[in-house]
């Protein structure tokens, strides 16, 4: 009887839960009885989900919330918390509510993944003020580069009905730090600024705050003629500008604690200031004159290029760079990370370090449009951590892009979101990474990707280094393996037209704008391959300061991760050089060292086929730990990892072959041969988005 | 100009054949002035075409061609000849015409591949007196399992019309010493007997004849009825016998040379005597009588199995040899070299030694039914070399199957031809090889794989060690690696339903034939898989002579690579013991000493990813020495092994991922892991033949 029952509970245990991913990285095992936790301070609904949170999964020691006074005045709430263990207790402290908040997942975040120490002394500040989710939702419930389904808002059904997963976003995004969210596309409907549409996001603003999280909202710049029946949108308009006011003014009144606007203008369509023969700060001014006495404050994204202009990757740059120091203090210009647009790699915008009297925030993309989509599993906390890592050397060596964003008036940084409705939020287990990778850098770019990786894991599967330790292996190695079969060497743009999931280096749409096009991007030819930006060609490094300039204008320095970025190369050129970096791709072969002698040719067929090994590592990888979780989160891995191991042969097939057909050479004998045709890649319908 | 000249030269110059494969292994360089031949015997028709052939292609010394007397009569021509140099002269000498021509196609061969020396001393005598095709063609111009387009025989256009491709086929097959053809299907139209058809059978004999080729047809057992009008085939019936004797009497009035027949009776859906009661002695006797004052022979097939009866691969056995010494001294019983139905390895047909005092002749498949049809790259003589070699112990050690198989008073082998109208007669490059291997094996099974192999690319490609010997290494390979990625370790017919091209291990029609399906034969189940065929089990292991019985019979003396034929063995069996063989395929990751200690799933998923392994590497070796032929060629044989590359994969998830519903046990993860879903592979519509 004792066995049947334990069985019978066993069952039921599993039952509970569908491992379908909808926990995310919050599992923790409820408390049969409640924990102790006091807190003598007024229980406000930010401090009553705190307490909650511990009293139901806090295994330890009584615990106090404690606010402390302060004489600090902030425009941002003051997020820093210290946990200090006593004897018998231990507490929490900090100047805000929410400060408290975070404190409470901090240590809930130790004991998960089995940090917890007997002395706790832990006092944490997070570097970035602003740490805001962009949501590309459009009113219609789809999500532009969006892989986990429909929309997680409901606008149909809001304000009156709030689906129980909008309290779940908020507290995931609080566990992590997050406190800001854009809840539309940047491709913006007017129509979110209608009274209709504001009262909706004030009812997702609600359920947001008591977990610290500001509402954002994307606004198209012609809103004012659009919804507003006004004659035109000229920012420096007196009509208009009275309208943006009274806008302004009537979603404070609705949503008192309203963060403010993010901005895509006169980029891709976009209507923007240059409609009316205006710069990007006048029009950025004008909105965040209105938000000014608000508190609000206005995100203007730097994401600009033009189709007739010059070399795409320098021209955010030259727009932006002749506005230095004429943006108000409440703009803060939105930066992607690299020039071009989320590329599996790319060298650091040459915006941070270029703005030296402008508020710059960083863009980073969690949804991974141009790694593999939800399909990859690819971590990118690397890229993230190489990013903040890169050196602008704008004030001299080690001005890091972590360092410059976070020394600001206003520090903030933005990500682009990769949630859905689907029920495990972000369409495969392994995306779940990269929000929280996000939401942890945001608080602290200081991180390691491993570090991440580990607690991550820990907390999502097992807190036992036999599975994390190998699992961190394949996040780690994910980032590189995706470059090398998709776009080794500085490569870049060699995707599918539209959805971006497949390779296509050959495209080639008629009337397309030369620059929504691989060739412009990878420039094949005859003589060689890469696009050159060097001071004999389109001259983008010198929009990087010195020594980067002259590090990437010569070939015999510049890193080898970038050489197809800036230099269109040779076939026969030989790439190794001492200065170049050394790429693991080449040690396949268990050699111990790099051969001294290679073609670019010869490369490029390194690197693609070291990225399919990569792959059919990770899954070795995945077969041995995997075990030891369960098997359905262990399955649905293993199939993605399948489907990774078949696109990355595709990839690597469909650019070798086509770049074949420029260099005239064999692929060399000693590595894996294709096993495709280039002819057949050529007929595969990609809008079904996948090869099989 | 000169060099204008020598360009145009060497277009023109590749121009004129168009590297399709139709010139075959015969691509001498026509001399510019006549070789110097002399015959001072009559120029017949067969020692005019060897007199030609060197003439034309002959690049030494003086050729005497001598037809020397003989007193030896025998009911077929003897085909020996030696070749003799001299100072400033070469003899061919042979007591027949054809003899002759085989002697010229001899010196050819050594000259096109560079092994002739000054001092050649050369006697050759065919093993095999009929050294016969079999094509499965049918009247209405298509194949049976041929996979090089339609029939080669334009019935159609016959007798009127003779394509020049009939005089090309039969040279091919003169010049490897093939003398013999059925030109129609084993599942036989009773239509060839009419006079219209025989007609047209005439029209190819007599193109035919000057090579040394008979014609033999594939007969109806029930033609007296369906063509005669009788109202019986009955073959003790008198008006039966006397329709066959005037049937036979006007085929030798048309075709005086005329071979005999091959019967395919009582056998999938054929007549046949046991029709009428009567026994295959019985019929093939009859026939025999009828054919026997012309000196015409019955080539009767064994490939007979009941879908009632037990183990299909006791039936053969089981039906003939109670029959042993009952059939007529001119009818010699065919016999697949397996006892199932050319499957990619199989253990010898017991018949082969189980019939002491009976006519035998092997049946090989040319045409890779089993084995990935045109589209695989699988070299064939190494698994005939494997049978010829097969010990018998029917009298003892040393009863080898060659021996036996060539010490009767007919010596006679089939092939299964895979000729077909396409340009390159075979669908494929390097199925032109199993063709040659067949013909010359055929003249001399002690020759070996490797010089077949050898000889045959140094006269289709080119006579440089640099290409022949990787080259060669590829197709030495090629059969286990087919092996190791369709069914390694003794499985068996897990083909999917008819078309035998992909896997199906799964496959379950509704009402089919038991025996015609793969679960029959895989017999995979929770505890294990295999046939067990010991003597607990079918007792087939009872029909080979000791010691064979017992090895067979006991799985630590059966050889690894039949361990799955002869027996169920559970999932976690030890497979390695001592007296196993052992496969390379353990050493894959280059450890000098295969693991003691593995399990049979553990073998099988070594197995199979192995498979995979050997085709990439295949490809490696193709794409090394493949750069040193043509273009053309090249390329498409590349192609070609691309498919394989993908198919060996499809292969190894279909089986495996189905055996692991049985053995419940992962894929060891110090392997490549599958790319595919189960249910993915078995939702592809096999009607097409391919994965992709």
């Amino acid at each position: 009887m004792k066995f049947l029952q334990l069985t019978l509970f066993l069952m039921f245990a599993q039952a509970v839960y569908a491992e379908d991913g909808s926990r995310l990285w919050l599992r923790y095992q409820e408390n049969s009885s409640r924990a102790e936790v006091i807190c003598k301070h007024k229980i406000t609904p930010t401090i009553a989900v705190a307490k909650q949170e511990l009293e139901s999964n806090w295994k330890g020691r009584k615990i106090y919330l404690q606010i402390l006074s302060s004489k600090k005045t902030s425009p941002h709430p003051d997020d820093s918390f210290s946990i200090i263990s006593k004897a018998n207790e231990i507490v929490i402290s900090s100047i805000s509510e929410v400060g408290l908040l975070y404190g409470a997942y901090h240590l809930l975040r130790l004991q998960e993944t089995a940090q917890l120490t007997d002395n706790v002394n832990i006092s944490e500040t997070p570097k970035y003020n602003l740490r805001i989710l962009n949501h590309w939702d459009n009113l219609d419930g789809t999500v532009e580069r969006g892989y986990a389904g429909g929309s997680l808002w409901q606008w149909n059904e809001l304000p009156e009905n709030l689906s129980p997963r909008y309290r779940q976003y908020a507290r995931a995004n609080a566990s992590i730090g997050i406190n800001g969210t854009v809840v539309n596309n940047v491709n913006a409907s007017p129509n979110i600024l209608t009274t209709h549409y504001l009262q909706k996001v004030k009812a997702l603003a609600d359920v947001f705050r008591p977990y610290g999280i500001k509402i954002y909202i994307s606004v198209n710049f012609s809103s004012p003629a659009i919804i507003g029946g006004l004659p035109t949108s000229d920012p420096l308009n007196s009509e208009t500008i009275a309208w943006w006011h009274s806008k302004v003014a009537e979603i404070y009144t609705i949503i008192p604690d309203f963060g403010g606007f993010l901005v895509k203008a006169n980029s891709e369509g976009q209507p923007g200031p240059q409609d009316f023969g205006r710069t990007h700060a006048d029009g950025a001014n004008m909105l965040a004159a209105a938000l000014k006495k608000h508190g609000g404050i206005v995100m203007w994204r730097a994401f600009v290029y033009n189709p007739t202009a010059g070399d795409r990757a320098k021209q955010a740059f030259d727009e932006f760079t002749p506005l230095d120091g004429l943006f108000a203090d409440n703009v803060i210009v939105q930066v992607k990370n690299g020039p071009i647009d989320f590329q599996p790699r790319e060298p650091f915008n040459p915006l941070f370090g270029g703005l030296k009297k402008t508020l710059i925030m960083p863009e980073l993309q969690i949804t991974q449009e141009y790694l593999g989509q939800s399909k990859h599993l690819v971590f990118l906390a690397p890229m993230w951590q190489d990013f903040f890592e890169s050196d602008t050397y704008c004030n001299g060596q080690g001005s890091l892009i972590k360092t410059i964003t976070t020394n600001q008036k206003i520090n903030a940084i933005a990500g682009v979101a990769n949630i859905g409705e689907d029920a495990n939020w972000c369409g495969s287990h392994f995306a779940q990474a990269n929000w929280y990778a996000f939401g942890r850098m945001a608080w602290n770019p200081n991180l390691t990707a491993e570090q991440i990786a580990d607690e991550w894991l820990a907390q999502t599967f097992i807190p036992d280094k036999n599975f994390t330790s190998p699992a961190t292996d394949i996040m780690l190695q994910s980032w590189e393996a995706c470059i090398n079969y998709m776009m080794p060497l500085g490569l870049h743009h060699l995707f599918a037209w539209e959805h971006h999931y497949g390779p296509q280096p050959w495209c080639d749409i008629p009337d397309a704008r030369e620059d929504w096009l691989p060739k412009y991007y990878h420039r094949a030819d005859s003589a060689g391959l890469g696009f050159d930006r060097t001071t004999s060609g389109s001259n983008a490094v010198a929009q990087y300061h010195s020594p980067l300039r002259e590090q990437f204008d010569d070939i015999k320095t510049c890193p080898e991760k970038y050489a197809l970025w800036f230099h269109h190369l040779k076939w026969n050129d030989t790439l190794y050089t001492e200065s170049a970096q050394k790429s693991s791709c080449y040690f396949e072969n268990g050699s111990e060292s790099a051969p001294q002698n290679f073609t670019l040719w010869e490369a490029l067929c390194y690197h693609y086929n070291y990225g399919v090994a990569q792959v059919r590592q990770m899954q070795k990888t995945w077969q041995q730990c995997g075990q030891m979780i369960d098997t359905e989160r262990f399955v649905r891995v293993q199939s993605g990892l399948k489907t990774q191991a078949r696109d990355a042969m595709w990839w690597r097939d469909a650019c070798l072959l086509y770049f074949q057909t420029f260099s005239k050479q064999q692929i060399p004998f000693n590595m894996e041969q294709p096993v495709y045709e280039l002819e057949d890649l050529k007929k595969i319908n990609l809008g079904n988005g996948s090869l099989n």
